[in-house]
C-alpha cells in the first residue's frame, strides 16, 4: 500500500527537444508530458528555424523512474527528437551548497595589516589572554559545526562521509537563511564513537555549538551525552531535539484544536531510536502521562529481555500498564499516534479503532505509516513529514532559532527548558485566529518562526544576556 | 640593535577628543599627535557647540606603546579631554572575518525541495555510488582546510588553538580574496602527532586539499609526512613549502639583478626549522650546490651527535666542506644569507663580509637577523617579511595561486615539480623591465601573481586535466 507520490521540485528535470514546427508542435510536447503524469513549470525555446523548433521544457516528475518515462514519451512522439535531459537538482549542486565568504574586503595594504599580519597578532594575544574573548573576536561567536559520520542520512542509511556531504551542506544553507548562522560541515570519516568524541572535542574551539546529524542510534546517545559533559558550548543533536521540539510543538496546536490537554491523552510513539526517544522524553517531560513506545522488540516494558540501554530506560519510564501487545493493539482507542520508523505498518482501519478526534503524526519519509489519505478518513489531524501535505513535521522551524538564540545567550548548554520554550514558541506563532486541523504548524517560510525561536530559547538560557 | 617600527595600520587606533573650539583647536590635537610620532590618517567631527568640539582622530601607531603614548600626550594639553579610544584592528575582528554564505537562495519551496530534502537525497546517492562525483556535487571541489595546533603561530610561539583562530580566519580571507578558495579554519586543541592525523584524516572528505599552517617543527613533518601518504588529496605545510616557494622565486630573480647562477652561489641559512628545511631542500632540487644550515646546534655538519631526524638530513645533504665555526664566520664571503630564525642575530659589518653583490634575506617578523637599512648599505639586495620594507617576501604570492592550481587539476598530491613552477611563475611575473635591486618579488596585490601560479601549477599536475 505504497503511498503515490506526486511531482514535486526535488524531481525536477529539463529536457530538450527539437520538433516539427508546425502550430500545435508544443502543445503536443506539454501535452504529452502532462498524460506522462509531470508538471510542466517552464517552456523556454532555444532556437528555431523554419522547419523545426528547439524548447527546453522543464517539468516535475515524481521521481527518477518517473523522469525516465517522461522522456520515453516525448521519445516516440513522431518528429519529436530529445537531445538532452538535464536534472535541476544536480545542476544546482555543481560545485557544492555553500561557500566562505570575507567580511574584510583586503583592497589594499591598510586592510591587509589589520585582518591579517602584522595587526592580527594583537588580538591573538588578547585571546590567549583571555580565552573568553575568542566568542567576541572570531567566528566562534556565530559558528556551528554540523557534524555527521554519514551512519544514519536521511531515509538512505548508512552511506559515509561524502555521500552525507550534500546533506550537511543543505542544511548549513537552512541554518544561514532561516537563522543567520554560520554553519559549517564535519563530515567524519570513522564511526567510531571515542574517535568522534575526540575529533568534535578537539575541533571545538573555533565553533560556539554543535549539531550532531544523522548519526545512527544508539551511538548518537552516548556521543551527545559525552559531548555535553565535555565540552563548554551547546551540543544538540537535531534528529532528536530537533524534532521532539517541532512534534511538541504541533502537538500542543493539534490537541487545541481538538480540545484536549497533554495529561490526560493516550500516545502511541512508533519508533524508539534518536527521533522517538527524544520526542518520548520530552512529552514525559511535558507531563504526558501515558505512553507506549512502539519498536523491534515490539511494545517496550518492563519484563522485556535484551533491550539497549535507551530502551531499558523507555521501558522503565512509559507503559505502565505494561502492554505487550503488537501496534495495531495499542493504538486501539489511543489519542495519539506518532510514527518515525518505517513506511505502511497501519491500515485506515487501524486509525479508525483509535480514540474520537484521533491525532496522527506519521513522519517516516518519504512513506509515512499510514497512507495520509487514509488516515485522514478517520482522525480528526494528520501531519507528515513530507513537503506536498498539509501539517509538515519539518526540523527546519526548530533547529535555526534554537541556535540562533544560544549564541545569542553564549549559552554553555542545551537544556530541556529551551527544549520546551522553543515548542512553545512555534507553536505560537500560528495563532489562534489561524488554527485548524490542516494548520497545526507556521509555514517553514514564515520569517517569525527563527525570531520567535531565538527569543524564547535565550530567555530560557541559564547564561541568558537578554 | 632593535629595528625602529615605523606607524603602520595594524596598530591604527581611533581617538575621541574634545577640545575648546577655538580657531586652531584641531590643528593643536593633529599637530601633537604628529609629534608624537603617529600618522593621522582621518579626522571627523562628532558633535559641536558653541564652545566646544568633540572629533575621532585615527591615526596610525607603531605599537601598543607607541599608541598608549599618543593618547597621552593629548591627554595633558591643556582644554583637551580624551573620551574613548578605539583601537581599528579590535573593532574590524569582532564577530570574525570570515562568514558561511549560501549559494543557492531557498526563496520557496521549489528551491527548497532540490538544494535539501526530497531532492537532495538523490545527489547523495550518487556520490555513494561514484565517490568521485563528490569532487564535481560538493564543496570539496573548491575547498581547503587550513588546519593548525597552534604550537607556533606567527612568531607569538605556542599560544594554543582558540588564539590562533584569528591567524587562520585571515588566511582564510586571503585564500578567497587572492586565489577564489573556500578555506575553513580547523584549530585542533590537541597537539598529540598521532591525533593530529587521525583527526584531519577523519576530516578529509569534505575537503580538496589540507592546509597545514604554523604547527611546531619537527612534528609538522612527521604530520605532513604521514598525510601525504594517507590522503588522496594534496597536503601542503604553507609555513614549509609557502615559504620556500617564494624565497626560491625572490632568490631567482635576485640572481638576476647580480648576474649570478643558482649553481654557482654559496648560501647560509640561518634557522633550519619548518621554513628554513623547506628552503633548503627546494634550492637543492633545483640545483643550488653549496648550503650551510645554521640552527641551535651550530652550523649543521655531519660530524654533530644528537640531531633530530631533519637535521640530521641536512646535515648530510649540505655543508660538504663541514664547517663548524658561527654564523659570522659562514656567512664571510657567502653570496646569499637567508634568515628564517631569530632578530639580530647579525651586524652591518657582518654582511660586509659577504661576497661582493650579495644578497640578504632576512625574514624574521617583526625583527629581522640584521637590520634592513644597516644590510642595505653593504649588500646588494635585501628583502625582509616585513610590509614596509621592499621586497617583501610574503606567502600569499604562493598559497592562493598554488591550490588555486591543485583544485583545479583535481591533484591528489602536491608535488616539488609543482613547487618549482610556482616559484618560476612568481619570478617570471616581475618581468624583465621591471627588475631592480628594490623590486624582485610582485605587490602581493597584483592581480596576475596568482593566475599565473595556478596555471603553473596546474600544468605541473601529474593528473593534469589541462
Amino acid at each position: 500500500m505504497p503511498t503515490t507520490r506526486l511531482p514535486s521540485a526535488g524531481f525536477s528535470i529539463t529536457i530538450r527537444v527539437s520538433v516539427t514546427a508546425d502550430a500545435s508542435a508544443i502543445g503536443r510536447l506539454t501535452m504529452c508530458v502532462g498524460e506522462a503524469g509531470a508538471v510542466v513549470t517552464a517552456l523556454d525555446v532555444v532556437d528555431s528555424d523554419h522547419v523545426r523548433v528547439t524548447v527546453d521544457i522543464t517539468c516535475d516528475t515524481a521521481d527518477s523512474g518517473h523522469a525516465d518515462q517522461v522522456v520515453k514519451a516525448l521519445e516516440v512522439l513522431p518528429g519529436v527528437e530529445v537531445h538532452k535531459v538535464s536534472d535541476r537538482t544536480f545542476l544546482l549542486h555543481l560545485g557544492g551548497k555553500i561557500e566562505v565568504s570575507s567580511k574584510v574586503a583586503l583592497r589594499n595594504r591598510d586592510e591587509l595589516s589589520r585582518a591579517y599580519t602584522p595587526g592580527v597578532a594583537r588580538v591573538c594575544l588578547a585571546i590567549a589572554e583571555n580565552p573568553a574573548d575568542a566568542r567576541r573576536l572570531t567566528i566562534k561567536r556565530n559558528t556551528v559545526a554540523v557534524v555527521t559520520d554519514g551512519s544514519a542520512v536521511l531515509g538512505l542509511g548508512n552511506i559515509g562521509p561524502a555521500a552525507a556531504l550534500p546533506v550537511m551542506e543543505g542544511k548549513a544553507a537552512l541554518f544561514k537563511r532561516f537563522g543567520g548562522v554560520d554553519a559549517w560541515p564535519v563530515v567524519l570519516d570513522t564511526q567510531d564513537t571515542d574517535e568522534i568524541v575526540r575529533i568534535v572535542r578537539a575541533i571545538a574551539p573555533a565553533y560556539g555549538g554543535i549539531n550532531l546529524e544523522d548519526i545512527a542510534a544508539p551511538r548518537c546517545f552516548e556521543i551527545e551525552a559525552r559531548l555535553r559533559q565535555e565540552l563548554d558550548i551547546p551540543v544538540f543533536h537535531d534528529d532528536q531535539h530537533g524534532t521532539a521540539i517541532v512534534v511538541l510543538a504541533a502537538l500542543t496546536n493539534a490537541l487545541r484544536v481538538v480540545g484536549k490537554q497533554l495529561a490526560d491523552v493516550r500516545v502511541v510513539v512508533s519508533g524508539a531510536g534518536a527521533a522517538g526517544t527524544a520526542i518520548m522524553k520530552l512529552l514525559l517531560r511535558r507531563g504526558v502521562g501515558d505512553i507506549i513506545a512502539y519498536d523491534r522488540p515490539g511494545a517496550l516494558h518492563r519484563d522485556l529481555d535484551g533491550l539497549s540501554e535507551s530502551h531499558r530506560w523507555l521501558a522503565e519510564h512509559t507503559n505502565s500498564s505494561g502492554y505487550a501487545g503488537n501496534l495495531a493493539g495499542a493504538i486501539r482507542g489511543a489519542d495519539v499516534f506518532i510514527g518515525v520508523s518505517a513506511p505502511n505498518l497501519l491500515t485506515g482501519d487501524d486509525i479508525a479503532g483509535m480514540a474520537p478526534n484521533a491525532i496522527v503524526f506519521a513522519l517516516a519519509n518519504p512513506d509515512p505509516e499510514v497512507d495520509p489519505r487514509e488516515a485522514r478518513k478517520h482522525a480528526a489531524i494528520v501531519a507528515t513529514g513530507r513537503s506536498d501535505q498539509p501539517n509538515q513535521i519539518n526540523n527546519v522551524l526548530a533547529f535555526p532559532g534554537v541556535f540562533r538564540g544560544m549564541l545569542d545567550a553564549h549559552a554553555e548548554e542545551f537544556t530541556e527548558e529551551m527544549a520546551l520554550a522553543a515548542a512553545r514558541a512555534i507553536a505560537d506563532v500560528v495563532g489562534e485566529e489561524k488554527i485548524n486541523p490542516s494548520v497545526i504548524v507556521p509555514s517553514v517560510f514564515d520569517a517569525r518562526v527563527s525570531t520567535a525561536v531565538a527569543a524564547a530559547v535565550r530567555d530560557a538560557a541559564p547564561s541568558s544576556r537578554g
